[in-house]
């Protein structure tokens, strides 16, 4: 299990969200609050930003512990993005390298993930083998985290997001489902290409890890006149995060399980979550906003 | 704050203590119980073993967290001692690097540290200047314990080990009280030319570290017939700790607070610990034994 | 392209071959001599060894250039072994991590290798679909040879060694053949059970890199009754190495293309290779020793 | 000995000049050209830049060799600067650890510096003695470069930097003078606050490395109008580097022995560079420039 943040919205440096926040992704390194959760993520980090330059989103991933990487520190001060991934890592077997760091890239894409494929060894090689043979050569690491999302890729992510994920999430529990590996897939995940933050809350067993996103940047503005920091965001400021940064009131909303919704430009999304066997011929489904309207 | 342990007896493999105990050295690395200290000593980490081969102790030292070191793993199966030391760092400030992991080593002595010397960069120069020149070359890290090490050398630790720590401790307050850092010293640490380990708990405030040592074999094994690990002990076999390594009744006993022991074959003793200022003419201590004659 | 060398005899230090010669491993890491050579291999490094402990050999694996570890010096002071592999890493594109430094490891099994599978991406996948899926959930990193070492286990290795390695080389061919690319394999490669050393020079294309053994001790000594290191030398030690460790007249000597040899106790052997298609129907290959009789 | 690059000008991505070159900084870390120079710098890396963020110049650091860290190839298609600093070391000695990487920082001073102290461990004592108390605590490397930058800013670099290198070089010999050294210094610098860059290239004994600076981008744009590259170079642009960046006809100048220069908006400067023993109350120097008229 591990822990991670997603933001979107004006520009700021990174390290707004990691070092400076009370409980700040680097503090959760240390100590996670979450009961279900390790208490420590030392198992190398990663994050990923976009910006003006370098045609894809940059990465910087490390095999250390967050709390002690320097490089991160002085990164975090010097880098600013309007949206960027930031994850730290519990891991649940494979080799802290950073292949197996999060986030994931693939072209504009990023992907990351919290929570695990039940008894992956067993159903590795299924997984892969359904992974498109022009994707293959793209898989460096050994997690699960990284096949989830080059089969999402296969399923048609850079097309229809939302229903790939669907695709992704129900092929894991029939490959599962056949090895008899029972409620195979924990996640909550979230992918972005640049202008959208998709994030998903889902699991095999109906429990999921905690994720929540904050309130809108309006409203917390005019309810927090005096806190200067909410004060500073922008408006269409978001962060997705897998525990609060913070005590403030009011500030962040735990996401529903079985759910996954859209932080874009404009009127955010979110929608039940179903799994799809991919090959069945089942009719495109009508997603149900869970937004009040 | 960090934790430690040393083991003197019949060679063993290292992962006896290091990873196949209840509460092994590894289990400690995420989950000190130790009330006050971190629950997390994931700052890099260092082994040092006396063996037949290579003249001087053997090092190990990594900048991971102990854990996660697949390295460690292997080495600790394959690596079998009749003395050795191991040590987890949590860090007070100076960097994670190879050279700030313990044990340091100073021909085929040993030395490691589990404490601090507080406000550290105030006094660092004064207590640097008063190593030995011909000592310092040898000083590779920049923290604090290998400073004590160095110290402790320069005041005759190869000739009389107890009165030379207690001359080094002196010192540190003396330097701390002339530049206005009250309680500068506490420590727990151990030292070993390969035929003994001679074991101090001390703090300029009274409340040093927790450190434990093992009780007598020979007592031990005719306690607990049944339990196989407590009667594969050698007669001989002693290990000093940071925190026991288990549950088992009458296995453990704080030493106490201002003590300083030896483990050596034949008679173990411990003493009261005096600091000592340097260049005071105070006559020469009788030492007087802790333990019950 | 890598350097490698393998070790049979009595035991000895591992720094007696990695550190201490003229032109030793370390040095052939910043200065490898061999023309069609990377002279740099710095690319992480591994050395494997047999003892008895630990049932399995041990391994000590870096990402850090071996010019450059202190715990490769300190080791190979301290670790003896009569059976050692150690190997230097020159990337032919796949990322510098643990997973993907030699040598490999099954059970009692050792395997490393100096040379590639040529347009790896492309036929990786087919090569990974070949090994047994029992095999599967081991392999933990990226690279083209912990591929070849999981087909030639899944064709045999345990129980007839040449033949599985002939047989993996056929595969090789067999998939790249179908995919198009010329002259897949490039080889040399070394692998052990701790019994013996088995060693195989071979490339699809006749110019695999270089090999030599070491001559026999007893002949070794008795033309150099004055070198003192020579004269320390077991009588059945044998060295197999990508370069000589030295510049002793008489003492190396190359492996010829395209065979496949055992060093073993008493007589060792060396055969023609010859890469088999799996599922051909070639009747068992007599095998016909190049050692003059 | 080791090699680096500084670069003054119109924003521009890092990797223009580490990655894009003919015979780039990377290039370099394996194959430098230098014959007095090692070939290959593979003991860890720096990059400093300054930027409208954090204040303080950014800094990344390695211990890996350039040539196969990810992300450095990662940040320096990312990071833009107007001025920044790149350095890989090969080490003459001390640890490869991140706080022996170049370059080092002291508020908005970044430092960095190619050659070595002779016999440093015999003087290192003496000249971190000489540093300033309050500068005393910010050393965290064990190795020559960093103490030279904090002599130089004892000196008062931060106000009259060409005499505080001047006071430096000539403190350097000074003490290796005192305890026998002969020709102790060997340099090729680099400072920079931000506005301007400042380089050195002296050493005792009359032969430092090589150093070199671009040509007047003007005119180097009227010499080449058909190279794209150089075309896309602002007015100003400069660059000083150990070894040219490629082999375009009349782009780089050697840089004179025993001289410094200034590269900074408007006209350049460059002046002789004479140790100057501190305390010697010799009259203020008058520079004479080294430039044409």
């Amino acid at each position: 299990m591990c822990r991670w943040l997603a933001y979107y919205g004006d520009p700021i440096p990174i390290e707004a969200l990691i070092l400076r926040r009370q409980h700040s992704l680097i503090d959760q390194s240390l100590h996670s609050r979450d009961a279900g959760a390790d208490p420590t993520n030392g198992d190398g980090f990663g994050v990923g930003w976009y910006d003006e330059l370098g045609g894809m989103p940059g990465l910087y991933k490390s095999i250390q512990p967050a709390w002690n990487d320097r490089n991160l520190r002085e990164l975090s001060k010097h880098i600013s993005s309007p949206l960027f991934f930031a994850h730290i890592r519990a891991s649940t077997g494979s080799p802290v390298q950073e292949t197996n760091s999060h986030p994931f890239r693939h072209g504009r894409w990023l992907f990351m993930h919290n929570g695990y494929v039940r008894e992956f060894p067993r159903i590795h090689r299924d997984l892969l083998l359904a992974v498109d043979p022009a994707l293959f050569p793209e898989i460096e690491g050994s997690g699960d985290s990284e096949v989830l999302f080059h089969l999402a890729l296969t399923f048609g992510l850079q097309d229809d997001p939302l229903t790939a994920i669907e695709l992704m999430a129900g092929f894991v529990e029939e490959v599962g489902e056949r090895h008899g590996v029972a409620n195979p897939l924990k996640m909550t995940i979230a992918v972005s290409d640049g202008e959208q933050i998709i994030a998903a809350r889902y699991s095999s067993d109906g429990q999921p890890g905690s994720l929540y996103v904050s309130t809108d940047a309006r409203a917390l503005k005019a309810q927090h006149p005096d806190i200067e920091e909410i004060q500073g965001l922008s408006d269409e400021a978001r962060a997705i995060v897998s525990e609060p940064l913070g005590d403030v009131v009011g500030a962040w909303n735990a996401i529903p399980e079985s759910s996954i919704g859209v932080a874009k430009p404009g009127q955010d999304e979110l929608y039940e979550f179903t799994p799809r066997r991919p090959g069945g011929n089942a009719p495109p489904k009508e997603r149900v906003s869970l937004l009040p309207s």
